[in-house]
């Protein structure tokens, strides 16, 4: 054999260990179960892309500095995919006989070769949860999509009162502020990519980067894009737009916006989509109308939004996206209406081990049958796999290891029961039951939980008694 | 934005489309409810990982070759994993605190740049689901192992009469065929490659690879191994032990091997193994001692086990594994005993569904909501959300296709109700839901089903009985 290499991960990337997969699994499940209910179907396409099928997009452009590269046997240049949308629009192009609407969701990693950032969650490998429906022209679809991002957050027990805030707008209201602010409109892309950092930089940053530019915290100079002090005024002017009802967040809108030619049909869109809104219950307590939602991918083309968790603000933006009319227009030389949103798995999941909605477990089984006695192995399975066939999940112990560390073990990962037998038990037909969880409860866990204290540390049973037994003790405990 | 690019992929690679990845999905999680059922837990590894890691193993050297290459902005040599098997090992080494027996599934995809053959089911990238344990030196372990590739086989719907078997051996007893066959253990792992391929090519190409080679239909040369034909014949006849019962198995094999050191052992050994399968209910019926199973993989060191199915014996193994207890070793300088399954998840999906066992549906939801009249936009989004919330699974139609058109894309899609209103529905505050399983019906099968008879093609319903009489009629038709 060769000689020893260190067991190490190349930078940015991580493994997912059994606490944090079984939360996010069950997560993505929940996720999943939502979608399908709103009839999304699930699609999976593969890491690798055809580098031309990557870049070339505005997304691909923006993304085309942080592409793996993959080395193929043949001549074809390729890459590991770097979002979920690229590779959707692939598809949607190539299978003619995919009926549209087409609506699928897809949770798979993507790759950026980016500078990482782990302690930031900035990985090179991370996990996106996309729905899209595509050959969609009408406001209910904008309204369906922001929905089902709404509900996904129900149903992961972020509906409550101090749940999240979806903040909406739209790029084509963003677009009438060019004429507003008399830019020119080839100029709109670096305009809304300096919007997009308001949150993150604050307002007079962003004000700086419009005009004459500034030395940021780590002495980098920053660039400004040269615009006058009054057009930077006019922007200001529209990102103040507040108020406690989208219908009169609307009604300041028109006014401002007045002089534009064609605003008012643009308005009056974003209006209907309020009314939608409201229309299934989602109203100004949940869903907002922000004028300072600009989003920074360069492929939206109508309404866009972003959510947040109000008691989780530091987490940023854990779901976003918006309309894209264009991007399969490159493959098909024809535009297709699309809508979309992208959850951010990684921060979602951080979130709400955050807010205590998850409870992180190293196991998914709650029995542990232990093994002390070589002679009984065949007892131990028949033990183990009588509980299993029963719908009890549970695990028996394999390794080497000495009884007492056994127990340990399972203490420490959390298992609520352990099954003892030796040969004394073996000969009298009996088994023990030992209460981990009993065992665990400190004396002041007893004064406040009514249910422990009843609890014996452990039981002998008849060994035919063991699954009853088992199940009532599973049953009897705190609700899990 | 740039010229036209083709929506195509590299070869070897492929797109799930929702019909495959419906039922895939569904496979995966009944898998995966077994894995827990038994204490697996999941694990997620990088696709990428580094290159010292991948190769050098025994595994990484037969796999070396077909290893993709993935360009890293820094200097390390990187590669897209080719097994879930080497990243584990991996794992088990770099988290010294994670507490053995480490016990894990997982399902991922890995790459193979191999020469694909998408006719055949090889692609350059397919998914695996494995189930491994480590830190697990007992005989327990192995049995476990084997058994809970039964049981996911199981609760797939192939437990029946004419559902699997499963064959088994052990890589220490084909060890003892090389002194009684007279071969140096040196020339073990390319003898037992040969004997891997005894399904494939047959018995004559065997005995002529281990003798003096062959030239194959293709015309290309097959070099020989060079040994003796009285050695071959001494292969032969243990590769001819065969019985009813793995009792009678082990006793002719003892006779056999009576001349060879050690052997005894051995074959106890498997004998226990045997009487643990009996005793959680794995008999002959189910569980076949084979001699002639090798697997091809280098790096077992104890027993080696695949399952076939009955009825669908094209589609290979459709999983297997065994025993390596040297594959942590290469990292940690000590060896851990592990043991570990595979499954073949593309193979065992094409066999279910050539089975009948799994149905192929292209959509998740059963109700269409269509939406023919452009001014009731808040109507459908209200009816559709109504369903859902019911826990209905739902779509309401986004495209901009005419009613006709949506219903007959429904249609085919196989929902099976479809809700309809107008603006005249609207005034009179009704609905109308339309039966597609009826509508689809033909005369034969009104004939033959009784429930389908009772069935009216459409019932018109106030609006407030909507969830009510779609609950109704989705309950009332044959079970799915």
């Amino acid at each position: 054999m060769s000689e020893r290499v260190t067991p190490q991960l190349h930078k940015g990337l991580r493994d997912l260990l059994p606490e944090e997969m079984i939360a996010r699994q069950r997560m993505i499940a929940d996720m999943s179960a939502v979608c399908e209910r709103f009839g999304f179907v699930p699609l999976a396409t593969p890491a690798i892309e055809r580098m031309d099928v990557l870049t070339g997009s505005d997304a691909g452009d923006e993304a085309a500095g942080s592409i793996f590269r993959v080395d193929a046997p043949e001549d074809d240049v390729l890459g590991l995919r770097f979002d979920l949308t690229v590779p959707l629009a692939r598809v949607v192009a190539q299978y003619q006989d995919l009926s549209r609407p087409f609506r699928r969701y897809q949770t798979a990693p993507v790759w950026r070769a980016d500078k990482p950032d782990m302690n930031r969650g900035r990985f090179r490998e991370f996990t996106q949860f996309d729905i899209d429906a595509v050959g969609v022209p009408s406001e209910s679809a904008d309204v369906e999509i922001m929905a089902v991002g709404c509900e996904l957050l129900g149903a992961l027990g972020l509906a409550d009162a101090g749940g999240f805030t979806l903040r909406f707008s739209s790029r084509r209201i963003l677009d009438l502020l060019l004429p507003l602010a008399g830019i020119d409109r080839s100029r709109g892309r670096d305009v809304f990519r300096v919007l997009d950092k308001l949150d993150k930089i604050g307002p007079e940053k962003v004000r700086l980067e419009l005009t004459r530019g500034y030395t940021d915290d780590s002495g980098d100079r920053i660039e400004g894009l040269g615009f006058e002090s009054a057009q930077v005024d006019q922007i200001e002017r529209f990102l103040a737009i507040k108020d406690d009802t989208r219908a009169g967040v609307l009604s300041k809108l028109r006014e401002l916006m007045s002089p534009i030619q064609g605003a008012s049909d643009e308005i009056d869109s974003v209006g209907r989509i309020s009314e939608h809104l409201a229309e299934i219950g989602y109203d100004e307590s949940r869903v907002v109308l922000d004028l300072s939602i600009a989003r920074g991918l360069a492929y939206y083309t109508g309404p866009v939004f972003e959510a947040v968790l109000n008691d989780a603000p530091q987490f940023g933006s854990v779901f976003g996206g918006g309309r894209y009319d264009g991007l399969v227009q490159r493959f098909l030389g024809e535009r297709i209406p699309a809508v979309g949103a992208s959850v951010g798995v990684d921060r979602l999941l951080s979130a709400l081990v955050h807010l205590g909605k998850v409870e992180l477990r190293s196991s998914t089984a709650r029995v542990l049958v232990t093994t002390m006695d070589k002679t009984l192995e065949s007892d131990y399975l028949d033990i183990a796999f009588e509980l299993r066939r029963a719908g009890i999940a549970t695990e028996l112990f394999l390794g080497a290891q000495k009884f007492r560390k056994q127990l340990s073990q399972a203490d420490k990962k959390g298992y609520d029961l352990a099954v003892l037998m030796g040969s004394n038990e073996k000969e009298q037909g009996v088994v023990t039951v030992k209460d981990l969880i009993r065992g665990r409860a400190t004396a002041e866990d007893v004064e406040r939980e009514a249910w422990l204290r009843d609890r014996p540390a452990q039981v002998e049973v008849p060994r035919a008694e063991l699954v009853r037994t088992v199940k009532r003790m599973l049953g009897d405990g705190a609700p899990r």
